[in-house]
C-alpha cells in the first residue's frame, strides 16, 4: 500500500461530469490498494470570475479580503468532489487550507507555507478515507485565511506530499506529461519520461506554463518526486526527479516559448557603479516582474539596459522608467511588445560547448533576427520578434533532433 | 453613539452595483456616529446554484460537505462587501462564523446555535471598523464548519446583536416593512409601525416569508428588538417587540395565506391511542415537514386524519403514509395540492371572541369554502380552495377594517 498525492486542476473540476471523472480515477487508485490524499483548485475559471467581481465592486482589495473572496471557490470544488465520491461508495473528507495543517506568513494573496501540520489529514487517511484538500490556502500565524497565488494548488499538493513522505506527488494536466516543446507548435514534440528539477524549472521559467514553477522548486528542496500525467489516461506521465549522477544526459532536452512579456530598453545610460541597481530597484518596489536583463558592453562612457516584463505591467513600468531614466540621466526609454523569447533548456548542456552558437545558426537560417540574448547553465535564450517564434521553435526542435526518439 | 446590527439578503447584495449601495447605506449610519456590524446573504440565488451543483454532482450529500459547499456563497459575499466599504472609505473587516464565534451543535445543514463568544467582532468594533459577517454559519464543537438552515442570516443577526447587547437589529428586506397583508395581493395593504413577537411569529408561520421565523424566536427568547425595514430608504420600517402589557391591541392585526401546501387526508383511521403517533412519529423520521394538523370526531370508531405538507414532500409523503395506512388499517389516503390556508393574527384576540365567526361569515359570504380549520390563542387558519385564496385574503382584510389607518 502506497500513499499518493493527487492534484487535479481547475479544468478537471470544471463541472458535474468531469468531477465524477475525477471521483472515478481516484477510485480505481483507491481499489488497487493505495491510499489518496486529493488535492483540488477552483472549478473552472471562478477564480477569474471572483476576481472579476471584486474589480467590478471597488478599486480597493486589501489582501485580507481578496484571500477570503478566493478560497471560496477551492472550498466548493472540494466539498463537490467530497460528495461526488460519496457518491460511487468512496469514503472522503474535505479540508481547507486551515483544517490540513497549512500554517503560513502573512503575506496575503502570495502567502509562503511556513509549516504543514498534517495531524487531519493523518486521521482522516488512518481511518481509511479519501482526504480532499482545498489546494493554493493555509491560515496565517495571525489566524487569518491565506490564499498561496495563482498555480497555488500544485505547491499545496506537493507540500502535503512532502509533509506526509508520501510516495509521489501526481499533478494531473490536460496534456500527458512534459513534452519536449509545446504540442501545439511542434506536433511531433516528444513527451518525455523524465526530467531533472532543474531542467523543469528552466522550462516553467521561460513559458512552459505548468506545473506551476513555485511548486516544482519546493519538489526540488524537499525532494518530493513528481509524477506530470494526463488526468484520463493511465499511461505513465513524465517524472520529475533528481539528477542521476550518471545519467547519459540529452545536450538539449527542450524548446520553450513564451509571448507573455515585452522589451523595454533604457538607452545611453551613464556607465557607474549603482545606476542598475537604483533602475531595478525601484522598479522591484512599484511591483513590476522585471525578467530577462541584458546590459551591453560600454561604449564612449554610455551604455544600453534592456529587460522584459510582462504585458500587464508595461504601462507602469514605462511610466516609473521614464522618471527613473530623467534621475539617473539615461537618453530615453523604448518598448517593444511585439516581442517573444525562445529558450532550449538541456542539463547535457553544462559539459557540451556549441549549443548556444548551434541555436544562433538555426535561427539565423531561418531568417530570425535576434534582439536579446541571455543564459545560464543549462539554458540559452533569444528574445526574437513575435512573429517569427513559431517557426523558430519548430527549426529549433529538428536542430537538436528532439522529434526523434 | 449606538450599536446597531444591519443584516442584508440575498436580494441587496445579489452584484456588484447592489453591493455598493448597501455599502452606502452603512456608511451613512457609520457618519451618523454609530457602530455597525453587518451581516449579509450568500448573494442573489448562490446558495440554490450550489444545492443545483450538489444534486448535479452527486447523490450523496454528506452534511459535513454540504455545509462546507453552502457558506462559500456567504464567504464571497462578506468579502466582497467589505471591499466595497473600503472602497468609500470605511474600514471594515469580514468573518466568517467561526471567526465571529459561532459555536454550533454538530447538526449540519440545520446547526442549532450553543453559545456566541464575539470577542474578534468587539476588538474590531474597538478599531473603529464595521465588522461584516457572513450569515447562517457557525463552527461546530467537533471543529467543523457549519450551516444554520436557508433564512440563518436573520438567525445570525439576531444572535449578534444579543451577544454585543446591540440596540436593536435592524432587517432589511424588499418591502417597507410588515405589512397587514401581501400588499401583492391586497395594494391597499397598510404597513404596521409595531407588532408583538407573538404575531409576527404566528405571521410567519402561515405565509408571511420575512423575517425568518426561527430569528423571530430567538429574538424573544432573548428580548433582542427588532426593526425590519427597507434597505433604501430611511423611512422607519416595522419594529418588533414585546407586547406592552397596557397596549391597546388591535383585534386582527395582519392576514396571512400561503401556498406552499398540499393537503393529505388519512380517512377511516382506527380510533384508539396510538394511531395518530405512529403516523407522524413515522413522517417526522422522513424528515416530512407536517404543518396543520386536523382531527374529527370520532364516528363509530373510525375517524379522519387531515394535515397539510410543503409541495415538495408530497410524494414522498404519500409513499409513506401508504404504507402506513396499510400498517394501522385505515381505509385509505388522499392528497390535494391545490389548497392554500389563509389565516387571521391579532394579539387582542385572546379578549375578543368571535373573531373565528367574523372569518367564517365572511368566507362565506364571497363563496369560499372552508376545508379545515385550526386555531391558536391568536390565530385562526382555514384551509380553502387555492383558486379562491386571493379573493379570501382580500375579503378578510377589508372585514377587520385593516386598510384603515
Amino acid at each position: 500500500m502506497a500513499l499518493v498525492v493527487q492534484k487535479f486542476g481547475g479544468t478537471s473540476v470544471a463541472d458535474a461530469e468531469r468531477m465524477r471523472e475525477v471521483a472515478d480515477h481516484v477510485a480505481r487508485t483507491v481499489r488497487r490498494g493505495d491510499q489518496v490524499v486529493l488535492v483540488v483548485s477552483a472549478m473552472g475559471k471562478e477564480t477569474d470570475e471572483l476576481l472579476r467581481l471584486a474589480a467590478e465592486v471597488s478599486s480597493v482589495h486589501p489582501g485580507r479580503e481578496m484571500d477570503m473572496l478566493i478560497t471560496a471557490g477551492e472550498r466548493k470544488a472540494m466539498a463537490l468532489v467530497c460528495m461526488a465520491l460519496h457518491h460511487i461508495g468512496i469514503d472522503s473528507e474535505s479540508f481547507t487550507g486551515s483544517q490540513a495543517g497549512f500554517l503560513t506568513d502573512t503575506n496575503h494573496r502570495n502567502a509562503k507555507i511556513l509549516e504543514v501540520r498534517p495531524d487531519r489529514i493523518r486521521a482522516s487517511l488512518d481511518a481509511g478515507r479519501v482526504a480532499v484538500l482545498g489546494g493554493s490556502q493555509g491560515v496565517s500565524t495571525d489566524h487569518e485565511v491565506t490564499f498561496l497565488g495563482r498555480g497555488g494548488s500544485d505547491t499545496t499538493a506537493v507540500a502535503i506530499a512532502h509533509a506526509l513522505g508520501a510516495e509521489c506527488c501526481e499533478l494531473y494536466t490536460d496534456v500527458t506529461g512534459v513534452y519536449t516543446t509545446d504540442p501545439r507548435v511542434v506536433p511531433t514534440a516528444r513527451r518525455m519520461p523524465t526530467i531533472s528539477f532543474d531542467e523543469l524549472l528552466e522550462m516553467t521559467a521561460t513559458g512552459c506554463p505548468k506545473p506551476a514553477m513555485r511548486s516544482v522548486e519546493y519538489a526540488r528542496t524537499h525532494g518530493v518526486r513528481l509524477h506530470v500525467r494526463s488526468a484520463f489516461t493511465w499511461q505513465e506521465g513524465t517524472w520529475v526527479d533528481e539528477e542521476e549522477p550518471d545519467m547519459e544526459q540529452a545536450i538539449v532536452s527542450a524548446v520553450t516559448h513564451d509571448t507573455s512579456e515585452a522589451k523595454m530598453t533604457l538607452a545611453g545610460v551613464p556607465d557607474r557603479p549603482g545606476v542598475a541597481a537604483t533602475v531595478f530597484r525601484a522598479l522591484a518596489d512599484q511591483e513590476v516582474n522585471v525578467d530577462m536583463i541584458v546590459q551591453n558592453v560600454s561604449d564612449h562612457g554610455v551604455t544600453d539596459i534592456s529587460f522584459t516584463v510582462p504585458h500587464a505591467d508595461l504601462a507602469s513600468a514605462m511610466e516609473h522608467t521614464e522618471r527613473l531614466a530623467a534621475e539617473v540621466g539615461a537618453a530615453g526609454v523604448s518598448s517593444d511588445d511585439t516581442i517573444a523569447r525562445v529558450s532550449v533548456v538541456g542539463a547535457g548542456m553544462r559539459s557540451n560547448p556549441g549549443v548556444a552558437a548551434t541555436m544562433f545558426e538555426t535561427l539565423s537560417s531561418c531568417g530570425v533576427n535576434i534582439q536579446m540574448i541571455s543564459t545560464s547553465a543549462i539554458r540559452v535564450s533569444c528574445v526574437v520578434d513575435g512573429g517569427q517564434v513559431e517557426d523558430a521553435v519548430r527549426a529549433l526542435h529538428e536542430a537538436f533532433g528532439l522529434h526523434e526518439a
